[in-house]
């Protein structure tokens, strides 16, 4: 289905090339003052054309919002914006329209539905994100209405290149947004840049890491068996285009450590009472967050797009030479970071209303326990 | 909630040292004759105290089957089954009544509920796998009905030992389960066991990879934008016990590399129409499954229940120290194994049957593309 | 939640005086060549100013599709499809910002909310069922790709007038269509518009009764405890605006019989095998259809919206006196017969979907057993 | 599907001669502590053989908790319980296995399942509403912390005899079941007392009608749309075994009404604020409850088990006569009231905690208002 979260419920919907995206929030808490330009900034950082990186279709990707707002306030009915195509190109994909790409959904789309939106990837196209950062940037601010959580994302590897070097309890957004490939470590960041100009210039692409904070989450948060915070967290990742791997806290390091050098000890803290001396849970632990900052990273394999001849088949499973055409990104992880924060923020704030109707009672303060 | 799938859905129930650990499953088929004795291979496997690699806590771990069947089959009414807990010693624990263990969920817990089971782990133990291995063992005999499908998982990495040497296409159960740690690359078993070893000798514990494949799982599973089919997968893995990370096909080292290097080409194939020349994509492209077999890896951590004093604080903050006794693995994944599996075969059996309400066609024939 | 169906799921959003109200349809069978003029009838059958007995606000109520959708052909991904506000005039409300009129929705989203959208109703404006009537417009052609389902209502009662006499086994939408208050029993017919037009001409409003029958419905559908076919449609019928009262098959007079008298006789049957005798359980026995045809009642309140002095309280407690202009039916039933027939196509559609997703097997030869 | 709720989630399971029925209720708040008497004695009321009007099955109805709960108090985890089938004689169905009673779900079950639990009616029986009972117990204790809400319903019409004159704002459980048939109207419960005698005499059965109220829910609770309070609590009634017909408030008569009469003035209140002059609104308007007292009604069909020699087929079409014997109610009513009011408790209580969830608002102040 195309509904995301049990409370605080995302529909979203839309092809490619379709005459428009969109995205329906349901369970919003009402009687929020939502700051639209601060969502708009938001889309704006998933936006192609906004750095040299990044492809060059042209969208102003302008939410126009439809319902559940009065006066700038949420109504606690459902929300829906949509975003018009505006510099569709359907014809651009007339040769696409029977071949099938390497590595994109077009033969599986054809394999389970028996017909697809050819141009551009319809359903399958990276675009469809427009409606989760909306939702996310919505999110985003009913969270700050909850408590002072801040949800950051950088870009922490590039290709083959070794990881950034970033603090994940001081990193922030105005850091991500700094870098033109939005990694705050900015010797990492210039080698990542040389990195995509060289792709970009082999008509190759790139694959890469995101890193995500999420700091001042209550403990309490998350379910013990299926829908535990990190197990939430990872299909949202995990649903992002491109996504291929997901890790909280220690991640895949972390299987390689003994149980003594992997172990968070307790101690006593004077403000939070209790405290974590380390966090290599990654802030939750049996599904449920701790108090301590949440981390997360996600691997995106490399675009499929490149510009080379391809082989592949027609739906006919004849043979034939594919060449693509047109604007594609050379590495999706810059745009990808925003995709990232607005999943994490869906998952938190569904989370957290699911917890406030449950348990009933106010939220503890959340505590930076590391 | 406890619940987990749309169409095929499993819900458990069950506390560590209560009276019973149960499941039911609902909007499982008709008409089909369970194998019973086969259930329980699948419950032994997952069972503490089978090899000398694992607890020694003894539990027959037999389910009782409630509702649902007649003579055998399926009624299409929910299926319930319960395994009473037969070996508690909730005195075991007295000492932890307060105590909050290093990187256990007994904080969480505290932090949600304002109580919690304290004996065992209570919600938070392994010990409520048993129902998920009973619903995946009823998936998996269903999903036989439906077509070819196999599913095999197996010990990829045990600690900071190479991966095993392992070929998807042709692991076996027997292979796996012909190995006492479930490797069936017969030497890296022997290092595994070794580093398993060494670990309980220290009073230690060592975390590791679990792989697994889905092999005859015909294109057309999995939906475009949340409800992919990995990020289902994501979310049944990290939903185990100790999972820190996921991947699907070729994870974080696809991320490595270029998009010339990683896309999967489609070849004419005489027999499927259409194959695929590699399987990188894990046989998943945009969600839905492409007819080549179905990829992962699952990370765990070790295990928190170190034999060692570990500093701590109780539930007043103050500063305590805690040393475990009782009856503990040094390493999950051998029994992880047949978790992985479990929770492989409900999402596909899931999938399948909102596929098969969606569209309507009977299933394609599974293709065997890589 | 603004969700409806599990299967075949309609969320719908939108204020009275919004921007547009919409609906998202998820869920959908993928190929199915629609028919949108037809789609567009069964919207003017419920749009507003169609009829001297209907009010007169002037809306086109086109519907704009925005996605899901190629050359005319459902994609198996979401449907969105929104309708423009174009008649709005909020204005004209300024007088109901802060005075609660009688038995309208009013203080109850102010005690809910805290705030809402106080011109014309908002969200709980009888205008949010065009996104119903457009969703189960789709349904009903969904519908007749999988057998031949005939869903029809009409107009039974009017205030305390007697009962039309119409039969369910041969009534027609287009017998029903060709009375303007859409009761295909003519004098009847002639008898309700008498006593609709009194009460247009005393200020006055009055409620009734609507009958609805779907015939060729296969035996099978419905699930046997809480998803019983009859209570979704209970469901389904109690959440249209101004609805009190449902009945299946023969409802509060069968309450009235004696078993022997109420009992339904299966009978040998040549074409179909079986039949029934009578059809006093109106096509469903345990909450699961039986292939006979679907019988159902809806009482509707009175609009509570009338042209005289109501006294009554303002938000802060104090007494004011209401008067109501503008634009408003004396009778709602004519309207709500469409509404009906849409939330009875997609109950009968979404449990079709379940059903097939479940049993798998082609569904029974629709039975016409009564 | 076998899950009734949101966010307090019951599912049940479990045939009529099956091993035990049961139920799992999940996202219950934590830190309750039950009183498990009062549950019990909720179950003997629904009980057979507990009066001379009730069928002469012997069953303890002990409820076996399973999970959940940590000396007597809830954990927030989910609560299983089962009772044990004791009195099981499925000898004495042999003559059902093929033959179809009329008006019972047997050829519905065999049509959608193509198999049934023969003996006593399966997952179709009445018995299954033992675990309803178990939850709504439950449900009323957790109501019971969160405000004054008192639910009660009773027995207001048997066969073609006249209403009882009961005040719903004063009407009590313990005056309900000072009446052999759970009328408190003492002189209409003696003319139900000999109606009932009267059919169980002739070897026959009746129907009848149940009414509920529920007193000091506070306003706010239902959702605009589809989820009204009212289409949630018609959902709840009509899946109650042999119900037909659902009123909400002046429901069927209402219908019969102007807007004038029908209209529930709004006037101030000394201690509320705002009150209600009258409630043919039953306490809901536009889906959401206003304060008053929730008012409904349901119908109940007469019990298909009747003892006379009956003409029906069996699952060859071929034709058979059919003389029930063995143990049934003459009148479902007065067994039903604990049923209504168990539904009642648990669509109240899922709100309730809905509205907790996305609202987040401490509960208005309980307001009785007319």
């Amino acid at each position: 289905m195309n509904t995301f979260g049990r409370a605080f419920r995302v529909t979203t919907f839309g092809e490619s090339h379709g005459p428009a995206l969109g995205v329906v929030i349901d369970g919003c808490p009402p009687g929020i003052l939502l700051d639209f330009p601060e969502i708009q900034a938001d889309l704006d950082r998933r936006r192609p054309g906004t750095s040299k990186w990044v492809s060059a279709r042209k969208e102003a990707d302008r939410v126009e919002w439809l319902s559940g707002l009065l006066d700038g306030r949420t109504l606690g009915t459902p929300i829906a914006g949509i975003v018009r195509t505006e510099d569709a190109d359907p014809a651009a994909y007339d040769d696409l329209k029977d071949a099938y790409r390497p590595s994109h959904a077009d033969f599986a789309f054809d394999a389970k539905y028996g017909l697809r939106a050819w141009a551009g990837g319809g359903r399958a196209s990276a675009r469809e994100t427009v409606s989760r950062v909306a939702a996310g940037a919505v999110a985003r601010q009913v969270l700050a209405t909850l408590g002072p959580v801040e949800v950051v994302a950088w870009v922490d590897r590039v290709g083959d290149l070794a990881s950034a070097n970033v603090d994940p309890a001081r990193v922030t957004a105005a850091g991500v947004d700094g870098s033109p490939v939005r990694c705050p470590d900015l010797a990492a960041s210039a080698a990542f840049e040389a990195r995509i100009a060289a792709a970009r210039k082999a008509g190759d692409t790139v694959g890469g890491v995101i890193r995500a904070v999420a700091r001042g989450v209550p403990a309490g948060l998350g379910e013990p068996v299926f829908d535990k915070l990190d197990a939430d967290l990872a299909k949202a990742m995990i649903s992002l285009p491109a996504a291929k791997g997901f890790e909280s806290g220690s991640g895949y390091a972390g299987a390689r450590l003994t149980g003594t050098q992997h172990n968070d000890a307790y101690v006593p803290d004077e403000t939070a009472g209790i405290a974590l001396a380390t966090n290599r849970s990654g802030g939750i632990q049996g599904g449920i967050s701790v108090g301590a900052p949440i981390e997360i990273s996600v691997a995106f394999k490399p675009v499929a797009t490149v510009f080379h001849d391809q082989e592949t088949v027609d739906s006919h499973g004849r043979p034939t030479v594919l060449r693509m055409r047109g604007r594609h990104d050379p590495c999706v992880l810059p745009r990808a970071v925003p995709l990232v924060e607005a999943m994490m923020c869906l998952v938190l704030l569904d989370h957290w209303l699911r917890w406030r109707g449950q348990v009933g009672r106010p939220p503890p303060i959340p505590r930076e326990t590391t």
